[in-house]
């Protein structure tokens, strides 16, 4: 069945990871695959824009069904392989709500950690803008420490499976450490990353530049 | 069951607007609810705050069963009520794939449409950043168009039926003609405004101030 799929990817894209991470947790080890590198544009590629009009990384084939979006390739693999590998998605009303709520606010987290300087050009840039933003990831990590901190420790996104939640939001969260957030930042976020980096899913899909190059920037240094 | 259901909402939020939808394809009219003006900050209400630790709506309750999320509350109705009222995903894997795909473009959409100028201190904005995402916006339409148009004519966002993809698109696309878009910029969006504006689901659950105030401003006038 993997021999089906074709995964066009980036390396340390979040939305590329967890499309990677939800693969591996299926069992779908052995899919087609081709790594791009942005710096040199290579994502701009025929290939990439025959399958992806938005010309971005994932963009994700199995057999005829093209499935681009990350969230919307992670719930496909679950509900095409649902029986199969581990069960990202429970039956359990309660525990699929609460799966769904911290999938869907990882968008909150990933986009305030997208850090304004990242995307807008020097000359349009102030000051007040980046104190806003850098007090507004404050505030979104908060929130998680505190999702963390009553689930008890040991815990995973949405309780004591790992599941769609992680698979989406660990790529996320790793850019913390990675990115030299302060531990005392979000103590209980760097226990998760700890408890969660050596799982074999994410191992096995451990973003390339980061085995070789292990120190990341310390872009979240003063956070 | 909707009984026992809260909807805390926001007249005119498209996060408000499709939970509203995906309750009444669902067939679950009589669910309690509290309208709060944005306007008047009375979503920042101890109630709601006692729910939803972003103080944001929509803020929904199903018993003991919180998901304040859009995207994670439509999900879960589509998942807690499948037999009852509209199938809102399907169960062919090609078919539910481009609903999931459709989904979570919506969110780019979404994202353009919520004008620079809308949400940036009057000191902080500039001419070059408005013109950038004013032709990021335009090529966004031109990719629904696109699909509209690939779809073919009486078509929905996913095919042939009214799916999630519907609920979750529709409340943004309708800002559409509200805001003055001229019709030439999409009119495959507008029919397929025009098609869907009197569905049951959407009529029940149109913005209270859109009735109050049939005419928007006309922010996309030049668009």
């Amino acid at each position: 069945m993997a021999q089906s799929m074709m995964l066009y990817w980036g390396s340390g894209s979040p939305p590329c990871w967890r499309v990677m991470i939800a693969l591996e947790e299926k069992m779908l080890q052995g899919y087609k695959h081709k790594h791009l590198s942005f710096d040199k544009n290579e994502h701009k590629c025929e290939e990439v824009k025959a399958l992806n009009p938005r010309v971005q990384l994932p963009t994700f084939k199995h057999g005829d069904i093209v499935v681009n979006e990350s969230f919307a390739a992670c719930l496909y693999l679950e509900s095409a392989f649902k029986s199969q590998g581990s069960r990202l998605i429970p039956d359990d009303p309660a525990e699929q709500a609460l799966v769904y709520q911290r999938m869907f606010e990882t968008n909150n987290l990933q986009q305030k950690m997208s850090f304004y300087e990242w995307y807008v050009p020097e000359e349009e840039r102030h000051e007040s803008t980046l104190k806003r933003n850098k007090e507004s990831l404050i505030t979104e990590l908060k929130l998680w420490e505190g999702y963390l901190e009553k689930m008890g420790k040991g815990s995973y996104l949405a309780g004591k499976n790992f599941t769609m939640a992680d698979v989406v939001c660990f790529p996320v969260i790793a850019y913390f450490p990675r990115l030299h957030c302060p531990r005392e930042r979000c103590p209980r976020l760097m226990e998760y990353y700890e408890m969660l980096k050596d799982r074999r899913s994410i191992k096995a899909s451990w973003p390339l530049e980061w085995l070789e190059t292990p120190e990341g920037p310390d872009t979240f240094k003063n956070l």
